[in-house]
């Protein structure tokens, strides 16, 4: 089933105006929301209207293109001082992103190249690079899902964990994107979602998504795992990944390497999916991702009732690092890395 | 720290009233149900203000003196009519739990064998009994606690599942027991409390008893324990259990299996600790005690505010079997079983 909903809209040519599924409305409301200033983008990346790494950088590219249009009938100094402006605002939206800053660079590179053209004709190119962009992070997603889909097979239990889906991409997403393209080939497949506390990513996005696509799903608590694996429900796990060391440990939601040490104990096969641009080779391991730590309250008052004690100690990472030798094989737009390691990881990326 | 709380308390002779503190309110508020006939009583157990086997079983008791004492001056025909009906009308409050049973069993019997007498003084035996097993229980409590506590040492981190505290009991409890003799006992812990989805009673209840009792306690999501214990912050985990076969075989709150599989990956070592009465020596191991499952609603709304789309599948199992295999030791009211298999259990319960 094709997908009814686009997490990432343009509508219009360089002076139009960006539509972006409000994902955190999702499941109870679907509402698109209309974003005409950099500053609207800006607000609905840091209240998370619109997450997912990949996502993210998408958006901030065509943030940079609404931030620059008034400035494009403006001379060149004012309009590369506006568009400097404008990334820095952006950036600031969500400082840990890697692919935010990833597009802006990108952005203000396609800026620097042209600047011997008038504002006008700048703009337009920062139009086209941003459409670039989407359609390039539209194409990784369908490649993603064309190679893993070749793990799945009819009849198989998915577990996955978190949303890496269609809403954290401007396409089909990663993980997903595996399972929707087996779907569309095909095979008959159940998926499992883990719910993902804090912040319920699973339970609101990924089983949404694949109810949109009508893929069997059904959302578990993240503690029910290990008792799904041993009834015998699950024969593959796919995850997503937000960075991917060197030698293939990769960071993704917290949770996720648990996830993996129980797949392990039940011989089943774990694969994380993820754009090749996920990888990191300045790490030379997962050691040295750093871990963001995230506000108490997402744990303590998530759903509007308080669930901890006042002054009671939370402890609240955001990622954990789940090491290669537990991960099957890493997908990416280029392929599978089976048993990932520093020379495979290395091969697959030259 | 001595407890500032009190999970079930009589107050007065055999025509007294039962208080027991409502724990759905926990954590926010704090207050007692003041309970003076086996209606309330039924009540409280069904709607949960009262849960966890072993408070259960005391509350049921007490229950049976509240209900039976209006017939104390009746003749002995209609005190006994009226003891079985209550009797029977008790054991319908939660269907499933074994310790509710087995309490109303013992009353009845105390009844039966002293028959002979007035009805005002099997009464005042059934009074007599329940002081029995609450005290029996507060003792049980102790026991393990104290048995438990030599397998902590100061400075350990200690992670534990669901709440089996003193909310959960009449007395201390019995995996916090274990922590609540080690802190009294001048040992320096720290515990880790899952949150314990889908109720939570690990956030609620589990973190409020700690608190109480003045030991440093953090709260985190069960899909968070892997990354804490890879980060070197847990030494042992010690849960409880609510049926464990004569294999040693354990049951217990959903998501127990996991964390063990989590503490034998990183090498710590994993407790149960449960009075001798959960032992099932009917089930030869495990994969025969049944999996109750429950309404989807815990997972969908348990926060106030649906968190799964209309019309997605919910598994939400109640509880889940970790192999003895996967157990250090189960701690009893007697004392420790090492690496529990049926010989070494037989031995201990004989």
């Amino acid at each position: 089933m094709q997908p009814t909903y686009q997490t990432l809209r343009w509508e219009g040519d360089a002076t139009g105006t960006l539509y972006m599924i409000d994902q955190t409305l999702l499941p109870e409301h679907f509402a698109e929301i209309e974003t005409a200033t950099v500053e609207e983008v800006w607000a609905a990346i840091r209240r998370l209207s619109v997450r997912g790494a990949p996502a993210i950088g998408v958006t901030a590219a065509w943030g940079i293109v609404l931030g620059t249009q008034e400035a494009r009938h403006s001379d060149c100094d004012t309009f590369n001082n506006r568009l400097n402006h404008v990334a820095e605002y952006l950036a600031g939206s969500r400082p840990t992103a890697v692919n935010l800053f990833w597009a802006i660079d990108r952005m203000q590179r396609v800026a620097s190249e042209t600047q011997n053209d008038s504002s006008e004709a700048i703009h337009q190119r920062l139009f086209e690079e941003a459409q670039a962009i989407q359609a390039e992070d539209e194409q990784m997603c369908r490649d993603i899902g064309r190679h893993g889909a070749s793990v799945l097979e009819s009849g198989m239990g998915v577990l996955t964990h978190c949303n890496a889906g269609g809403l954290a991409t401007a396409g089909d997403g990663t993980a997903l994107s595996v399972m929707f393209a087996a779907a569309a080939g095909g095979k008959d497949i159940h998926v499992y979602a883990d719910e993902t506390r804090p912040l319920l990513q699973g339970a609101r996005l990924t089983a949404w998504e694949l109810q949109q696509r009508g893929i069997n799903v059904t959302v578990i608590c993240d503690n029910m795992a290990a008792q799904v694996m041993k009834e015998g429900r699950i024969q593959a796990v796919v995850t997503g990944a937000d960075r991917i060391a060197a030698n293939g440990d990769a960071a993704n939601k917290i949770g996720t390497y648990g996830v993996a040490i129980l797949a392990q104990a039940h011989e089943i096969p774990f694969y994380v999916a993820a754009p090749s641009s996920t990888f990191d080779l300045s790490l030379a391991t997962g050691d040295e991702i750093p871990i963001e730590q995230r506000d108490a309250d997402e744990v303590t008052q998530g759903f509007g009732r308080r669930t901890v004690p006042m002054g009671v100690n939370v402890y609240n990472p955001a990622f954990d690092v789940t090491p290669s030798s537990l991960i099957r094989a890493i997908v990416t737009e280029r392929g599978l890395i089976e048993s990932p390691d520093t020379d495979s990881v290395a091969r697959h990326l030259d």
